[in-house]
Parts: C-alpha cells; sequence; structure tokens
C-alpha cells in the first residue's frame, strides 16, 4: 500500500495554527512520525490561507523536508501554488494531489505534470459533478489516463482516485466504488489507485468499523494507494489483512511482524 | 447471510460428551442459543460415533426439533445415518452437508437429495483431491450442479464450498477461493454458496482478525452462507460490515440495529 500521509492540512485545527505561528517544530514532528509510520508521501495543504497559499505551501515543503526523504504530496489546485512549493521541493519527484477532468482544473494543473516524473493523483471529477456510476467513473477515467498519456505522463506516475461517496446515501455507493477500482486496474494494468476512503461511512456511527472493512475489501479489489493517517494502528492493521488475503503478502511475512508489533489484541 | 450453526459437532468435547451421555438439556441449549442468534439451519454431526452415528444423529435431531423450528444441516457422509435422520426430522426442509464430486459419496448421495426439496451443500472436491486453482474449482463447481439439475435438485436448494485452503501454504489460496466465490456467483444466478472459513488462517496466530477480514471480503464477492458459530459477535459485526458494503442493507438499517446492540465497541 503506497500511503499518502494526511495530517499536514491547514484544515485540520492544531496544524492551521502552527502554520500561522509558523511553529516549524510541530509540523517537522508531524511530518517525521508520518514517515517513520510508513507514508510513501508526506501530503501538504495550505488551501485555507488562499491568497498567501504559495508562501505557506513553500514553507510546508521546506520544512517537512528539512526531516525526512520522504517526497510530498502537494495538495493544492492552485497552479501558483504548486509551482511555488515544486520550486523548492529536492529529491525525489513529489506528488501533484490532484488533477481532475473539471476544465479549469485539468488547464491549469496539465502544463505543470505534462513531461515531467511527477506522480499525479486524478480525480474522477469532470464539470458534470460527481460521477453517479461504475460507467460513469471509467468513461472520466478513460479521458484522465488518456489526456495524462498523450502529454508524457507516465502511467506507473498516476493514481486514479475514483471518489468513494457515501454508504447513507446510497446503499450501492461502497460497490461502485469497489467495481470502479478492479475495472481501472485491470484495464490500466501498471496504474496506481489512491482515495480517501473515509467518506464512505459519513452519516453512520462507529465509522472506523466501516473504513477499516471497506480498506480490506478494497485492497482485494486491486486499490494500492491511500490518502490516510498512517499513525492509524487500527487502519494498518486493516490493509496488512487485506493485502495477505489478496495474495500481496509473501508468506505471510508482513502479517506475522505486524502481530509481533501488536497490531492484533 | 445464510448461517449455519456449527456447534453441535461431536468433535467438540462438550458435545461429544453431552451425546455420550445423552444429556438432552446441553445439546437443546447449545441448538437454542444458536437459534436465538440468526442460525438459518443447525448442523447436526454424530461422526466420531461411526456404528452408532444413525442413532446418534437421530437423537441429535430430535433434541434440536425439541426446541427450535430452524432447519438441521445433517452432517454426514453416511447414507444410512442420513436416512435414519431424514426419518424423524419435521417441518421445513432440512440441509445436507455435504455431497461432493468423490465417487463414493456421490454416489451414496445422489439419490438422497433427487427429486426432493432437501438443501444440500456440495464441495468441490473430487477423488484427484483438493483443486488447486480457481479454474479447477470451477470445473467440479460445474458437474456438480449440472449432476444435481440432472437429477431434480433446484439450483436455490444447491449451496457450493469451494473449499478454503491456509494462506500459510499459499499466498494465492485466499483469492483464489475469492474468485470462484464471484464465478459461481455470476455463473449460476439464483445459487448459493456456503463454507467454513476460518481454515484460510490455519498456522497463523491472532486467527480471528484474518477470519473475519476474510468473511468481509467474501460477502463482497459474493458468499451468502457460512458454516459458522452464530454467536461469535466479532464475527457477526464482520458480517454485518460486509453486508452494508456490498449494497445488501437498505438504508444501512442491519448497520445500525447492530450498532445500537453494541457490536461495534
Amino acid at each position: 500500500m503506497i500511503i499518502i500521509g494526511e495530517l499536514i492540512n491547514a484544515s485540520r485545527k492544531a496544524i492551521g495554527a502552527a502554520i500561522k505561528e509558523k511553529d516549524e517544530q510541530a509540523v517537522r514532528k508531524v511530518a517525521a512520525d508520518q514517515a517513520e509510520n510508513g507514508a510513501s508521501f508526506i501530503d501538504v495543504n495550505a488551501g485555507i490561507f488562499v491568497d498567501d497559499e504559495p508562501d505557506y505551501l513553500t514553507w510546508l515543503v521546506k520544512n517537512v523536508q528539512a526531516v525526512t526523504d520522504v517526497p510530498c504530496a502537494i495538495d493544492s489546485p492552485n497552479p501558483k501554488a504548486i509551482e511555488a512549493a515544486l520550486a523548492v521541493h529536492k529529491g525525489a519527484a513529489p506528488m501533484i494531489n490532484s488533477i481532475s477532468l473539471e476544465k479549469d482544473r485539468w488547464e491549469n494543473l496539465l502544463p505543470i505534470v505534462a513531461g515531467t516524473d511527477l506522480k499525479v493523483v486524478a480525480l474522477c471529477m469532470s464539470d458534470d459533478g460527481m460521477p453517479q456510476t461504475v460507467d460513469d467513473r471509467m468513461k472520466i477515467a478513460d479521458k484522465l489516463v488518456n489526456g495524462l498519456l498523450q502529454k508524457d505522463v507516465k502511467l506507473e506516475n498516476i493514481f486514479i482516485d475514483p471518489l468513494v461517496q457515501p454508504l447513507s446515501v446510497n446503499k450501492e455507493f461502497g460497490m461502485q466504488f469497489l467495481d470502479t477500482i478492479e475495472q481501472i486496474t485491470t484495464q490500466f494494468a501498471g496504474i496506481h489507485t489512491a482515495c480517501g476512503l473515509s467518506n464512505i461511512s459519513y452519516g453512520l456511527p462507529a465509522r472506523k468499523f466501516i473504513n477499516r472493512a471497506f480498506m480490506t475489501i478494497a485492497i482485494a479489489k486491486g486499490l494500492d494507494g491511500a490518502i490516510m493517517n498512517p499513525m492509524d494502528k487500527g487502519m494498518i492493521a486493516a490493509i496488512t489483512l487485506g493485502e495477505a488475503l489478496a495474495g500481496k503478502d509473501d508468506f505471510c511475512m508482513k502479517y506475522l511482524k505486524a502481530f509481533r508489533a501488536g497490531l492484533f489484541e
């Protein structure tokens, strides 16, 4: 599982305050903790600051990179903020989170990723709004993939996000997401998928149980990336179980390691 | 989920002793508990008694039916024991657990189920041993289904068991089972599937976590029957999550009911 650590997001109260106060230590600690707990990318989001987003995003990238070699996922639809962040980012290629088929977003972000080694999350969203069915999602996924490939973005750098919608709104939304993941991984061999899963349980109680079970099923359907809290032990346990049951854990070594670390108690 | 309550099995120490001592109350309590906790069938197994199996199985059926209307799953490969048990079974049609493509078993049990309303568990097993791949399982499933249909067993009375093998032996065994479930439910619309899942975790620690995660995935792949302990709250929670995420829980009503009953704490 390719984990995109989601904790450095200005919309979270503690992080928003840390950014405003330029509290380097607070941000660096959250970055280091996520890297130590298995994050493959550290998401940085300063979206609430609007006009100052380029400055704050740049400051976030610098502070994350002060404590870890794990690359950033630059989480913004604002091309100025992304370019400012990319200008200071060092080392392994970062991720852009995220492009979509919405006209403005597509036209603003495509030139940034074209012909580069940047990773890119591509949302199954267009100006027609949220797709409702597997077919709707696949039509958008097809346009996203072809559009990116034509601009020399490598297939293995694309992370398609089919967008999770709440079960409480429609009982079919879980399977529609899961079947889309299966079709994407079958149709575009070598591509990645990624998403935030927690929207599935919106409006329901005891959400963590739903989120974990959904993760386990999604892995069996082919999901290989997630935007999540890498310090969530229960979710890491669910991922470990999903990967073992899906045949992705040689000799159950990762499962046994997680068991010895106390993840199943 | 069609739950076949597995607890009345003579190979379990307490039940074996209760049967030997003809302790009616002990057996009746286990039957009533399973029925109250959602079992659709109460499995009865007196296999360890060999020569006396017909007598003991008959005694078990009578005692189960003394406390519940839930039909029995008559768990034996012995046609004499099955016929004796059927002769005393009243009410809704019981289940035969189980036929397979092994020559003796097929020839002994087919005449018993032919042209009846009995439910029957059919194991994907032949005289060639345990099938290794999805294709091997599907070939056996195809022969089982066609053979039963030709003898006027209705499709909706057949429960195919693709047989779970341990992940610790081969990391692909989980997905091979799951993909077989998916193919069976797709290819034979209206048929049922059923199995004991716990073999998946044989040889590994913290088995219950693996078993529950496997159940959740299996439901998303189409599994609709399980031979299990209906009093296992953790497994019932896993089933509830699987059914909600698989689109089988209108307005998440069963999930909400299970939440209020304290299943997610």
